[in-house]
């Protein structure tokens, strides 16, 4: 068989991984990739994908794309993914995030798409007690995080109203290569390398002991194909990235000692998550999840990317909707 | 003091008898209206308000509303509010609900405004098991819903990291004079009495026992008003209405004994939550709520003003964005 799939958030950096591996492993899969450029680069994108450039949010165009041909899945990883940013423009992120998804859903149904493996996040999740497990009550703590698990939700009641069959991934402090260089808000791994690379020090919010459990890219893309084409896995939720973690600071250390360059400058605390990781033994059983890169291996091959990327210059948010409250590193 | 208030949705049901009760019983106060009459009346909102018609998913003409003066609270009661049709219109759902919403809590936060009054739903708490307290945790159950939960949800945040101060309200069944008799879609006495009044069966779905705890509007007015004015409750959630529950047939056949018209009829089932009602001695404890009016004399209370009303045409929904498994009912 050829599957057909059409991928949202193409130019992405997990998105530009994930067509990427598609391609290579599964070659006989036709990708459909789309992406509204916001914070993707076109030129990610590889260039066996037939790309689209439009606006999920702009649900007219997105019908274009369902007309010329049925596809047998939808992973929809199109997002606004700026956590400790988003209680400052609340309606771009929902706009972003649930109008955009809510467009997807709606396709999805009316065109019945068999599959349609959504991309979410640990930060649906919250404020909740770590290690967060996929049957957890969240504890909603931003903006970004609520509008993950609305959409979360929504496919529940897709599910159990209109027959759709979902996967929920939930990956969490994923780095690598294609990862963006330019931004202020995310992620840590990207700006600590941005910041080697412009001769200014890492930033650190608060005292930096901050847990993540970062995961190497290509760790998940595997398990990701598996959540498109098992069709025996339906209507399931995975925590997705590796088990072992490490504090912000770790990973300052661990890139200082990579590219023997840097020093640390800690910041005020932001309102975010103290402590965030998984369990993660669902993927690991029913997707075959192996997240066994190193933070050293990972970042070396990260940093390795890195060097070679023409960086462009680091991007503010267009317009802020709230500026009270708005951290002074932003200003 | 001479309090100025912004009420959303002030030309609909719940929001054009709260407003008159205000100004009745707290002449002092200055009521601002707002509503987009979508599903409001003009001509149902008091003179005595500033009335401006803007749709508040229009960030721009909303700021316009807030440029004269300080408002001493927000009492948000717009909404789009037909539960079993929202998954069909989920886009239309997302804005009217969460983007509108969050719009207003931008310009809280951005104005300083000291109190947000959120008319929320027990829609919110989905299919959980009744009665339903202010702390369950939610089982999701459609689109509607889902909205409210949103932005419960989106004001605790804008509460811990913007100071916003909030009260929400969860009010259920809601019934009596003002109330839409021209929809299709809600709510089940307005329907009722519309049915007598051009002479139609009632219509009721599945066996019409399905239980609502049925509330007369009068009841939950000064409560709302203590939400509004007591400063001493802050940041809290209450649930609104009757204790007492009723199945939807008790309903039709107490407005058959009423008008001494109509007859029933059965029709196939919806996807709706079997069972709904509410613990309410939090709101009977700090809010005064005593919901006393017993169906027939509410009901009575509100064919009084039904058989003077002019009835419009039944609307259907503008434009459905998924029509598969449309209830045969609604095509």
């Amino acid at each position: 068989m050829s599957p057909r799939i059409l991928v949202t958030g193409a130019a992405g950096f997990v998105g530009a991984n994930f067509v990427r591996h598609v391609l290579d492993e599964h070659p006989e899969t036709t990708v459909v990739g789309v992406d509204n450029l916001s914070t993707g680069f076109r030129h990610q994108v590889d260039e066996r994908v037939d790309f689209h450039e439009i606006d999920l949010t702009d649900h007219v165009a997105l019908e274009r794309v369902f007309a010329p041909g049925k596809f047998d899945a939808i992973v929809h990883m199109a997002a606004f993914a700026a956590e400790c940013l988003s209680p400052f423009v609340r309606r771009h992120c929902y706009m972003s995030n649930v109008i955009a998804s809510t467009n997807l859903i709606n396709a999805a149904i009316n065109h019945g798409i068999p599959r349609f493996v959504f991309m979410s996040s640990i930060a649906s999740y919250g404020d909740c007690e770590p290690p967060f497990k996929e049957d957890a009550t969240p504890v909603h703590n931003d903006i970004y995080g609520l509008t993950k698990y609305v959409t979360e939700q929504d496919l529940k009641i897709a599910a159990a109203q209109h027959g759709l069959d979902y996967v929920v991934l939930k990956p969490f402090n994923i780095y690598g290569p294609l990862q963006a260089l330019d931004s202020r808000y995310r992620n840590v791994a990207g700006i600590f390398m941005q910041k080697i690379l412009t001769d200014q020090p890492l930033t650190l919010y608060g005292d930096g002991q901050q847990t993540r459990a970062f995961t190497y890219i290509n760790d998940i893309l595997p398990p990701i194909w598996r959540a498109v084409s098992d069709a025996s896995i339906k209507n399931e939720v995975f925590n997705l990235g590796s088990s072992s973690f490490h504090t912000v600071e770790e990973v300052a250390d661990c890139i200082m000692q990579i590219t023997g360059r840097g020093e640390k400058k800690f910041l005020e605390a932001r309102h975010e998550v103290r402590h965030a990781y998984c369990d993660v033994s669902k993927a690991e059983r029913l997707l075959g999840l192996a997240a066994n890169t190193d933070l050293a291996t990972g970042l070396g091959k990260m940093w390795d990317w890195a060097q070679r990327e023409t960086l462009k210059p680091v991007e503010s948010f267009g317009e802020l909707e709230v500026t009270k409250g708005l951290y002074g590193f932003w200003k």
